[in-house]
């Protein structure tokens, strides 16, 4: 079945069963979540209240009036049938049931009666037992953790797919303290309807989607997803994880979400026929997604490493040829540039060794000439705020360099309380920012050799 | 030369030359930083200067009134001389010249003049051109960079020496922010007359050293180098990074510190040969370092992994067995035991996932049996604070049973500000704490196979 999620994440109207006014209660924080930023008409429904958080409250989604797009499900397992057939009767548009105790505990009878009731009234399910969604766009917002626990992403454009909702919930967080931007969160546990096939289908097809990352153990549909992955990374990138790669970790998937975690060759092969990118990791696989998502591709693989830390420059030089990147032969008229505007015991090499005591005045002759230069298609930026003459005027450069978008630039600092302070603001405004070399040199290369793909002759006959 | 060096890190009486009462100068800086919190008496050196900071001035470093341990360096190169013919004078132990502008800007023949003066004074000199010395234990500190940008890190078991003075401020600073305790950080410049090698020997013998962290760029003694690195690596682990690994990197070295970078297969196979850990990078190099510091040493390879998120679970296992660990059989006693004390729902097996409601309690229970279990050599412990059911008191736990010291324990972490203050916490009490599951099994794996070289034939013929 092909579903039209587009209700699930732009929802008009909202209903959310189990609402609750304890505030323990799952239906009562996604019902706050709503209340805190959803612009759309948001109705609880508990047969228990006439009222709820200053709204009417309803016995069932039928008793509501007017159309509904999405219906939140936070009520006990055995009530999630009758909850959906009365979804069925009001032609709702599209349900999440965070509600777990299903097939995950033996109870595949109430998971297959939930879903052939869904099916037959043609209403697309995220869950069941899942942590839903998170919209940046839309301010749909199911995550009912605690909030203080769970810091929430700017919006940006990378969606993240994950079939567990802990990696998803930990995930999210990181990205949100670290300044990442997001557009879709989704947790579709058991994936009762809607699979990670459907979802890579909507997100291609999502405007506000530049880049695709998921967590998946295994898929009932390893054929289907791998053709629909090859179709989309030719559109977008795909960055995924593919957990179970040992026998102990096949092993644990299989106790874990019950998924077949499949032989790991094939899913490696599948993957880089697809265009596929493997990250090992979550700090991986948004190292490369904050790339796609924020700066332009690379036109080639040729890379101008800076820095104000000789060391550092060495290390990063080393970094980007094992990740296959090129070393930059900077031109003439880029030399000259700097001839005139740096001191000369800088090193105008590549690395150029802008030297310990650079100011942002060398940062900004450099990275211009860089920008200029045509033998250079990427820029390695290193900035080490440790030194007395570099300050926080740096970031501002950066991100003005940076929001040309001529040229894909990343940066790398390493240090303390106030360089992670310059990182977020950089990272915030657009700048994949990265605090080990390694990291930063990898996702280059992987946003440079994916260009590769795209115009290989895979995408080109499609 | 064999150098005493302890003079220099453990000094009664220090002279600084090049006080000043201008609040940018270096020699100002330093002479604040030990008057703000070492224990012996300081003098500072100006001869324009009649009192500093409250202190009597001397014209020269002869002019100090009784013996003078360390002489902090900190006038213009062409000065250098002098002072130095007058640290012989006054038989001073040691010198730091932090003063650059020596064969850095091709000046050799002033740098092997102070070498000569030095040399027949019988005086060991860190540096030229470097940042000197920070020691957590005796807080000796020429790091003359501003305070607020770089966060001085705990007293710990890590001493880390490093060719290149950016490379150094920058990890030490990010160590400081994130609680990593350190002993002592060593920037050594041009080695005018101690280098690398004179290094490794104090450290060899230095009781509050536990594990040795270098980046190196190249050496001149290369021979003594790895001989040295054998008989310290059978003693106290030393995890090295060696830059210049590409050829780009290795142009880049001859730029940055003249030195020759080397073969890199010639090197690895050197620091194999030596017992020597090769990280990428500085974030690697100390990963490894923490859980050598910290933890007692693990009697044999097997792995128990707990979590309360199942996908981390999964994920730490791959990442376990790729870095050579194998996953523990636990014992009969401890599934029973954990049978009795934690919810049916929970996933006995190895990842032990105690799922998302996990509390304190079920991790107490498990992290107790573990400790026990006679077929677990280390814990890999996962603690996701998203949950509602996680609180704080967790950090307690972790921390009490690590510091029993009875097998090595790390734990994992990811997400944003809440659990960064989690983390660091429990990092300051001792426990290695990651924010990516690969990166600890990578270190916890790099712990368990020292043990081997350490029971090696290598080690026993010494």
């Amino acid at each position: 079945m092909k579903w039209n999620l587009k209700p699930i994440f732009y929802p008009k109207s909202v209903a959310v069963v189990g609402a609750s006014e304890e505030p323990t209660k799952i239906g009562h924080v996604i019902l706050r979540n709503f209340l805190k930023s959803f612009d759309g008409k948001v109705h609880p429904v508990n047969p228990g209240h006439k009222e709820l958080e200053g709204l009417k409250c309803y016995p069932k989604v039928s008793d509501v009036p007017g159309g509904i797009d999405l219906v939140v499900i936070a009520v006990p397992a055995r009530f999630v049938p009758d909850v959906m057939r009365d979804c069925a009767k009001k032609k709702a548009k599209g349900v999440i049931v965070i509600t777990g105790g299903f097939q995950e505990i033996g109870r595949k009878d109430l998971e297959d009666e939930v879903r052939n009731i869904a099916n037959k009234a043609g209403i697309p399910i995220i869950g069941v037992n899942c942590l839903g969604v998170f919209d940046t766009n839309t301010q749909v917002d199911t995550l009912f953790l605690p909030r203080f626990k769970l810091e929430r992403p700017r919006r940006g454009g990378i969606s993240f797919i994950s079939q567990s909702g802990a990696v998803g919930s930990a995930v999210l967080d990181w990205a949100g303290a670290r300044g990442f931007g997001v557009s879709k969160f989704i947790s579709y546990g058991n994936a009762t309807n809607v699979d990670e096939v459907d979802l890579l289908e909507f997100l291609e097809k999502d405007e506000s989607t530049k880049v695709i990352c998921a967590y998946f153990e295994g898929t009932k549909r390893g054929k289907e997803l791998i053709n629909v992955a090859r179709r989309v990374s030719c559109i977008k990138p795909i960055i995924a994880i593919k957990a179970g790669r040992s026998a102990a970790g096949a092993k644990a998937v299989s106790s874990h979400t019950g998924s077949l975690a499949g032989s790991d060759i094939v899913w490696d092969a599948a993957f880089k026929q697809a265009g596929v990118m493997r990250a090992e990791g979550v700090d991986d696989m948004f190292d490369i997604a904050r790339v796609f998502a924020e700066q332009p591709a690379p036109r080639g693989d040729r890379v101008a490493v800076l820095t104000n830390g000789g060391g550092f420059g060495v290390l990063a030089a080393d970094a980007c040829v094992k990740h296959g990147l090129r070393m930059a032969e900077l031109s003439e008229k880029t030399l000259s540039s700097l001839r005139q505007h740096v001191p000369e015991y800088a090193v105008l090499k590549n690395p150029i060794d802008l030297v310990g005591d650079a100011d942002v005045g060398r940062y900004d002759v450099t990275l211009n000439a860089l920008m200029k230069d045509p033998n250079v298609d990427s820029i390695y930026c290193i900035a080490l705020f440790q030194t007395a003459s570099l300050d926080s005027e740096v970031v501002d450069l950066i991100s003005e360099v940076g929001e040309r978008k001529e040229k894909p630039i990343v940066t790398v600092s390493t240090g303390g309380d106030f360089t992670k302070l310059h990182m977020r603001l950089m990272e915030e405004n657009g700048i994949p920012t990265f605090d080990t070399l390694e990291s930063a040199a990898k996702a280059l290369a992987a946003v440079t050799h994916y260009q590769a793909f795209r115009s290989s002759t895979v995408c080109k006959s499609l």
